[in-house]
């Protein structure tokens, strides 16, 4: 059994690990942590895990106390929070999937510029591995510290990456507009995010400015072998759950859909949670799963590629990924725990 | 590995019976039927499905041809389809789970009243039991035929079955205001059923004659001994699954709050899936689950009950019953093959 | 043209009243006023209001600085709020609409039950008339302080009124199940209101305790002649706006749904805002406009009649009903600058 | 007064006609027609109408018989549709305005390309007048005829075209990526229309192929001087209206915010429905009223322009705008009857 404690497990991110975590056959959680909730039952905050999982959530202030028991952590923070309990984990030997931006970015000045704020930990974010099993599985097997990817970069790059390995496009004409739902705002109270606010709306928001920007530069970068600047545009689209990536990349070449197709279908062969799909994909077909859909297309009249690719934003997202990355990290088939199917209607 | 097969797959219940059973882990689907999508992969009408479940729908009216391949199948068709079906169920000693309502009512003029069509089956109708297993467990088990709850029924009578035991109540008082999610109402094409015409709208709809009602006052008259009339009045509801049901009833004699929670507790200390609990229960918190949530409410100014109680009506409301009869049937653990977690957000 | 102030006019019912009076032909605003927004333009708040309405909020407490320059004010704040004002434009003969709570029950000790707050205007309480146009015009025409009706009694009072003047009920029999979009829960930064934890859900709250239960007492006991208790329960649904109100009442004699209909035609033909309608109300029928349908259906299986009523909670419910006040209490057609036709879809 | 028929009055375009012109100070409605509900009240179909608007539906194959009547009439009728009617009222000297795509493009064969048909009247086309005033209100002054634009073309067109007036961009970089809420699918009975298969979900359709993409093009290559051709996705969003156009455009110079802000202001100084913003549009800002917002950021990293346009499509993309086009067609205020305001919540 692997050992886990979760360091801010009354977010909505955190709650999912719970969810997710408790069916998880080879995995027990040892310790939950709040700062809001400190003291209360887990079922008290989520009403949903009444006679499921009543944990009472332990002092996040105090999760050093607890860290000995557990083999991995979980940290479910804002960014800017995980610095100093990675560096303790480090020092007892915990490994760490830290779920917030602290040990995405490799490099600690882009860090600085896009989240105003000085890395609070240089050393060990040279040793953090980007958690997207697609790309990196080698690495987060063996790895101590992983990033887990923001939900934006995740749909992204799942949907570009296969390009940018090729040589027919414009690698500095991409374009990804990006809509999500509203858990990817969190749980936190701001007038913005009430229903009356939310629903029967629609807007874009962080245009030119959105911090999951250099984290997918960074990854389509290196997939390419060569530095990629793009625009990303993130919306507030009324549902609960789900983003939907709609990219586009200019061709230098024609290739056809069929060839496009079959290149994805190679690439991804071997990735048991993306699915390449000839439909355009549609959130709901991956909503509760920890699917990726991509569908692809070309538009003759404008020599572009159309790359649309789906995800749950809190599953392939966030804690479902959490935990596909934990799964290779402990040597354990990356779908335990997560064979959850799209949940409809 | 029980053997079953699934007529009208392609209907909500249907297509929900399948996602269950594709996980469960003693049964076996064999065969799936459609009327509309006949000859088509499953996934071709459920995109959620695609990798996980391409079973090809065989014709609805050829399901005679397939029956001796399973132990069990479920019906899963409009009202008045069931009847030939489960007669050459008998002959065929297949066992018979319908999941519509042509097998729930003792009454067969009742049947026929509510439903305005004579009933077709009304000796097998004598053998059918009643697919509530909080309580008919026993009678399930050894049923050849079982007619499934209706899912306003299901959240009706588990919120107010332990009263009717009682004797501190008024029978005749009983006043149920329900609310449903739009999946509900099916997947056929109507205006009514419209995004645009359901989205940001509330209505009650078959007031004072919604074929729910002889249902409930079935099995409450059954529970008390005592013919029960009472008023149903369903509500359509934007957002797609849930069901809510708020029932008044007036006491003939006090009793505290603490009593009646203890008395439910106790009436369902054995119920895998029903919780009482202290707070008033919200749909969310049984999404996706097959939960029912029950909160009572003791108002002593007006000296009545209110009973809250809420279920996912695709789940505990329709599919997740069934496959609960099933195991039950079987012998296996109730719980089978239902230990989905409420999904949130 | 009547010149009015609007204290609190960034709340929803603020807002509602500031969109409302700047399209009223015969009334001029000449002041708004906010707690958190003092010193911003309106439009900064709301940005529909943009290059329509930029009028700078005052702070709302300086607003008595400013009564002079009006006829009447608005006061929508929070309940225990509106004494002080009320009592100065009483002295400087400024007549008020209290869109809060302060000045609707008469009997003092009830409001310090329910508020748990002592009553800061006891004197101007006995002067305040409730303002509810179709129970109370004469008195309203001529009032000082207008006590503006909560949402919920305005749906249950108008549903039910006309039944309690007549001998057929059992008056002690009502039970008032509502339900009501999230506007009703105004601005306010609470975890509850969060799209993601409203958004696919329903719950009852308030149960047995609703603030709005001793105001519906009230205008029923008046128009009865006879102490009412009742029980009242409302709900909260997934839509940005509307009340539905299902309520039930035991006959005493039998009546026809045709003379019922005639009777409540009978009781409102001059009511300009009221519907009685054959079909069962929609929210969406009223949405964005002052009417209050109304739909009646007598169960004779059970003896009892249920009353659907519906309104949009932001107008006929809080602004509309305000403005209609207003309205009469200058002398001018009741109608003026309430003539939005329901918004669809 | 302007004396109107209304062809296809309860499509979800027409009845939105009917809801703004009922309101309108100087027309008059002589008919309305409907092919479902010929011979029915109006507000038999929509129950909002109740009290307010009974005229009852002619059969829209017998208009004809009432054309003389009118002085214009508004088809809102599939494509295809509008070709004979269009030809009678030339003969009979009434003007047109269609709601439909049949006098959009000018080129009959990008007609025939894009919607599958021949176009049925090409002389009639030659005379059609492009119905969007803030660019041809000159020409729709004197008509006969009107093409009314789509709504994702009103939304684009607005938002690019000033760009399209200069020098400074890559005037064959564009990329539109749209979304609408559900009422742009009509109130046409769908299985992908239902609420539980849109509510929760998000996807792009017609992605390279619909139909508005040869309407953008034409506009936006008559405001450059030079054949345009570009990239336009729709996405389907669960709300009940608005739409969101979010367009990418790259920088052959460098320009400033502040000047595209100046450019679009000046652009847009006469233009009574077009608001130029600071902030970034949202569509319920615009929801209910004739607004377009447009909000414009410069992307100094990727040298891109992004404008993001916003507006209701059932108003300013459809019914607002064609009576605007009456207004100037008849020579009143192009304002009047459109004064709605943004409907919050």
């Amino acid at each position: 059994m692997i050992k886990v404690g979760i360091i801010g497990a009354t977010g909505y991110v955190g709650q999912q690990l719970v969810g997710l975590l408790i069916r998880h056959k080879e995995c027990e959680i040892k310790f939950i942590s709040s700062n809001t909730y400190k003291g209360e039952p887990f079922s008290n905050v989520y009403g949903q895990y009444r006679d499921i999982f009543q944990m009472e959530c332990i002092d996040t202030g105090k999760v050093s106390e607890h860290l000995s028991e557990v083999d991995l952590v979980f940290i479910a923070l804002p960014h800017g929070l995980a610095f100093e309990t990675a560096k303790l984990c480090k020092e007892l030997n915990v490994r760490v999937i830290d779920m917030g931006a602290d040990f995405r970015l490799k490099d600690v000045d882009a860090y600085k510029e896009w989240y105003k704020l000085d890395h609070g930990a240089k050393d060990l974010n040279q040793e953090a591995v980007y958690g997207l099993p697609e790309v990196y599985s080698k690495e987060i097997k063996d790895a101590f510290l992983i990033g887990n990817p923001g939900c934006y970069p995740t749909a992204s790059i799942l949907g570009l990456m296969p390009l940018l390995k090729t040589d027919f496009i414009d690698k500095q004409s991409i374009i990804i507009d990006a809509k999500s739902g509203v858990s990817g705002a969190g749980r936190s109270t701001k007038i913005d995010n009430l229903f009356t606010e939310v629903n029967e709306s629609l807007k874009a928001y962080g245009v030119a400015t959105h911090r999951h920007t250099p984290e997918i530069e960074q990854e389509l970068s290196n997939a390419s072998n060569e530095k990629i600047t793009l625009s990303f545009t993130p919306h507030l689209v009324p549902m609960n759950k789900g983003i939907l990536a709609t990219s586009y990349v200019n061709l230098k070449e024609f290739v056809t859909q069929k060839e496009l197709y079959d290149l994805y279908k190679e690439e991804y062969k071997d990735a048991p949670f993306v699915r390449v799909i000839d439909d355009l994909p549609q959130t709901r077909w991956v909503r509760g799963s920890n699917f990726c859909d991509i569908g692809i297309r070309v538009d003759e009249r404008t020599n572009r590629i159309i790359v649309i690719s789906a995800i749950d934003n809190m599953i392939k997202g966030a804690a479902g990924q959490g935990i596909q990355n934990m799964n290779i990290m402990f040597g354990i088939d990356e779908r335990t725990g997560l064979d959850m199917l799209p949940m409809l209607p």
